[in-house]
Parts: structure tokens; C-alpha cells; sequence
């Protein structure tokens, strides 16, 4: 079967393809489990090497905010789509436009192009918990009202709405995932106010220092990029009427403190990979992350089956094996 | 100071259109309350004659789905925006295609060409208790969740949502009003599953006959035109640090059933009236009435002073006030 993913040269975007040409099945249009025949990746960016030159990979470099560049690639014998593409928090908010053209505009070309196609594709989609904000409960839960505070947030929200509609309508068979916090992501640190999370396990671990803005008692609700993947192909996997109305919700985590975070990372690399943090606050990321939902039941997800890792340890273990193992070779 | 309103030709336009002409003063950018010296009003048609003719008025009729279009009415001196324009419910589930280039596009056409404005305009827009649907609690209270069950709700909440964000972006200051079923509508029968509920007690005072698809003790939550003017012009003043962020609230209305509807049409037409009404059941118009939230807490609205009508019978008289003797004269 024929699968799109946008936003593919993404770090997660790129281990979903991985782990689709590694052999995980998808069911298809009829019913079926299948392996993935075609895998059309698109991005601003090409993914990897290793990807790209494989002979079911087609690489498509475009804009999701042109209407056309969506419709030529989510086209024909489409079955599935991963629609990952999207500006992150801090790039939505520094740039509005932007982040109405990527993540409105580009969410509803691909929804479109799935309804112009000849039966109605399965399109799983990441939201986030930036859909809740302002006076919160302390523990987030499936019925609490969604209300961004942020235009990241507004625009998830909104390609959340227009995916159930479309999907009560049968034109497409969405789901939505609100994404926790992913940690560890490989690379470098990018403009996100939780990007930290990840590099002070990631820089440490590489033997970099690391500077820590938010102090050790601060929370994040989190997610491995393993179970995240886990977790689309959960989310693809599931039949239409266990959703039933409502495609779109947030997957379990831990939340876990950085002091929990750096034990797991000593577990790794010892008490000098933890010499490699040092606490330097800063008052704006403080902030922000303050008013971040931290506590989540997740009782719905757990229920169709989604997991949250098993530990930290189990996290920081992960990217030991699928990144750092990898960049070393 | 110059106002825009869209839907201007609506029944709902042309009375608030009325109310401004007629010497409600607006808070202007200034802050000081004004006149209303300039008043655009644009819609697929043309508003009454006598409207249409006033001095202070310009009549544009087009497309609000047409975005060159939406920049030529909103700009220059515009200080306000009345937006009204909107793809009713059957309309929108019959053609999603119309209903998203209407409602959703038309929508954001209107907020960006706002935020191009010199000093952000307030903006007062129609939103509708269709945003809740689905499983929902006995009473809808300001914190239950939306969850629109229909392309016309789906499209209203993702107009709020813009709202909000431009609003908390400082782009526009924006208040979003979902409204009551609005009764008694003049004019004729429309496509909207509501639409028994102005007629049975229009035509009978008309002095035609009616047909009633709902059994006697079906309830609707009911607002008069009168009232809507009245909570429209309310919105419009309230200052922004009262809204705060979410800038969408639903208004105090009436739960009143079928048979209490008629004792109103009893007092203002008799016995005679009463007897025009014949009821035949429709399922399928019962069906999509059983499921509309009929109970509202509207706590939030009431305590920024938006006010229900304060009887049915006063509903009914307003009706003949502003409407039955204006036709018949």
C-alpha cells in the first residue's frame, strides 16, 4: 500500500519511515494488513540518506502551505496519511502567518486531497496539549475544554475540529494525537521553550555541557520518541467506531521532575555526564513551562490501548540505542 | 465613526442595522461613544429600501467567500465590524464546500482584512450554541466542553478560536456571541431544522395556517430579534479586560416548549390563531431537535449584564411591534 508522510524529514517523521519500511504492517483500504509498498515522504527538508535511497521511498522537498505541491503528492493510489508537517510553538507565535499557512492551510490541503481521493484514506495527525490552556484543572482529562492560549495551539485545535468533521462526514477516517512533550529528540536544540528537556539528557550523553534553565523540581509530561511512533501506528491501527465521534486525544506520559530526569541520565553516563548540567535559570522559559499542563488521565487513550513508557530510564535508554549508537557508527 | 456590517441583508442585519441608524451610539477607537456617521452594509443582497436609502449608508452587495472583496469593505476609517454573514445549519450540512468557504473563509477573511486596520476594531461575531453536541451534561455551563456535531458548529468554534487567538495577539479585539434560537423570525419559512419555531406563531398571526413537526411539550432555548440587537450592542461595548481571553460566551435565553409558545400566540392572536396550528409529526425534524442543548447556565453572560427576554409573551409582542404592523403598513 501507498502511504504519505508530510513533515518527513523530521526527526519523528523520519523513525515512523524508518520503522514503515522496517516491516510494520498498516491495514489498507480493504481491511487487510499490509506491508508498505510506496512511502512518499514530504518535507521542506529530504530525510536521511538511508531512507531516501530506499526503491519504495519517494522523497517530494515542497510547501504544505501550496495547495498543489499537497494535491500532487496525496494523490492516486494514497491509502494512509501521516500528516506530522507543522511550525512548532515558538516559530507559530514569532511568525502568525506563518503558522496559519503551515499548520491551518497545510492541515486542510492534505484533509481535502484525502477527500478527493477514491475511498477515504486513514490520516492520523499531531495535535498537542497546546490545545489546553488558561484556568485549568490540576489534572488534565478527556472532557476538559480546550482553550490554546497560544496560536500553535488555536491551529491544532482547529485542524482538530475540521478532522472530525470531515470524518463524520466519511469523506476521511482521521485521528488526532496530542502529543506530550517528546524527549529525547536527537540533534540540536531547536526554539522550542521545552527543548532543554531533551538536551540536558542529549548534550551530556554526547559530552557536551548543558545548560539547565528551570530548576530541579520543575515537571514535564513526556513521551519517548519510540512510543511516539508506538503510537501513530496504534492510532492508524485502530477501527473507526472504537473513536467513534471524537478522533482527537491525548496520549498517556510521565510526568517526571528534571531531578527524575538526571537520575536517568547518571543511570547512562554516570555522575559526569551529570557534572555536564549546570542550572543557569531563566525567569521567560520558567514561566512558560510554569503554565504548561503537567498531570494528565489519560483514561481514555489507555483504554484503545496507548502506553506511556515504562520509565525514565526506559527513555533515556532508547535514545542511547536508536540515536547516539547511530551517530557514533 | 464608520461600521461594517456583513449579513448585512439577514433579518438579523437589517435590525441592528436599524438600531444604529436610529441613534445607538458606539464606543469608537478613541473610547469616547459616538454616532454612527458611516455604515457599510454588505451582503449577497441588499437590505430594505428604507435602510438602503438612509444618507449615512452604503450598500455593498457581494461574496464574503471573495477576499478581495472582504479588504474593500473592511479598511480605510473602520472602526467596528458587525459580523453576521454566515451558511445557516442545513445549508452547511448540505454543502460543506459553501459552508467552509463561507463560514470558515469568510470568517478569517474578515478578521485578517480587520487586523490590517490602523487601530484594532472591535469585532462582534455570530456564533451559535451548535458548537455543543454530542454527550452532553443535563444544563451546558460556560466550561462544558464544545464538541459540535455538525459542519455549521464545527466552522462557528474554529471562528471563535480565531477570534480568540487575534484578539489575544492584539490584532482585533474580537466577542464572539453564540446565540439562542432566535424567534420569531419575520419573513418566511427557511431550511433551518428550527425554523417551526418562529412559524407557528408568524403565520397564525399572518393569518395562515401552520404546520407544527414537534409534539406540544418539545422545548426550545429561545432569544427575540429584539434581544439579540440589544446583547450584540452589549458585546460591542463591554470593555476587553472584562472578556478577558476567551472572547466567546453564550446568551441568557428562554427554555420554553411548544405549548407554552402557543399561549403566547393565544394572548396576541386568540383562540382563532391558536387554531391555525396543525400537528404534523415529523421524525426526522424531531430527531435533530431532540438533540439540541435546551438548558443553559449562562452565568458568565448574566453577570456582564447580557439579559434574556423576559417573558415568551414578550417575545411574541415584539413581534408584532417591529414586524406584523411594519409589514402591514
Amino acid at each position: 500500500m501507498h502511504v504519505v508522510i508530510t513533515g518527513a524529514g523530521g526527526f519523528l517523521g523520519q523513525k515512523l519511515a524508518r520503522r514503515l519500511l522496517g516491516g510494520a504492517q498498516l491495514t489498507g483500504p480493504g481491511g487487510a494488513r499490509q506491508d508498505v509498498s510506496k512511502l512518499t515522504l514530504f518535507d521542506v527538508v529530504a530525510p536521511a540518506a538511508d531512507i531516501a535511497r530506499d526503491r519504495r521511498v519517494k522523497v517530494v522537498v515542497g510547501d504544505i502551505g501550496e495547495e498543489k505541491q499537497v494535491q500532487a503528492i496525496v494523490q492516486g493510489d494514497v491509502a494512509s496519511v501521516f500528516h506530522l508537517a507543522a511550525v512548532v510553538s515558538a516559530g507559530a507565535e514569532a511568525d502568525f502567518d506563518l503558522g496559519m499557512r503551515v499548520n491551518l492551510d497545510g492541515t486542510r490541503y492534505v484533509l481535502e486531497a484525502c477527500r478527493k481521493l477514491k475511498s477515504p484514506p486513514r490520516v492520523a495527525f499531531t495535535s498537542s496539549v497546546a490545545v489546553y490552556g488558561g484556568d485549568m484543572p490540576k489534572v488534565i482529562k478527556d472532557d476538559t475544554p480546550l482553550n490554546p492560549q497560544t496560536s500553535y495551539g488555536s491551529q491544532k485545535a482547529i485542524g482538530e475540529f475540521l478532522l472530525n468533521d470531515m470524518s463524520r462526514k466519511g469523506f476521511i477516517d482521521g485521528r488526532a494525537l496530542r502529543l506530550p512533550t517528546i524527549v529525547v529528540r536527537p540533534g540540536k536544540p531547536n526554539k522550542a521553550a521545552s527543548t532543554w528537556a531533551s538536551s540536558i539528557i542529549r548534550e551530556p550523553l554526547q559530552g557536551d555541557t548543558v545548560e539547565c534553565p528551570v530548576e530541579p523540581s520543575a515537571e514535564m509530561y513526556v513521551l519517548s520518541p519510540r512510543r511516539m511512533v508506538d503510537s501513530f501506528l496504534h492510532a492508524h491501527e485502530l477501527p473507526a467506531e472504537k473513536l467513534g465521534f471524537n478522533r482527537a486525544l491525548f496520549l498517556p506520559g510521565l510526568t517526571v521532575t528534571v531531578a527524575q530526569m538526571l537520575e536517568g541520565l547518571k543511570k547512562a553516563g554516570g555522575q559526569t555526564a551529570v557534572d555536564r548540567v549546570r542550572f543557569v535559570p531563566d525567569a521567560t522559559i520558567r514561566r512558560i513551562v510554569a503554565g504548561w499542563p503537567m498531570r494528565f488521565d489519560a483514561a481514555r487513550a489507555r483504554g484503545l490501548g496507548f502506553k506511556a513508557d515504562d520509565s525514565f530510564d526506559q527513555i533515556v535508554e532508547g535514545f542511547v540505542q536508536d540515536d547516539l549508537r547511530r551517530n557514533a557508527a
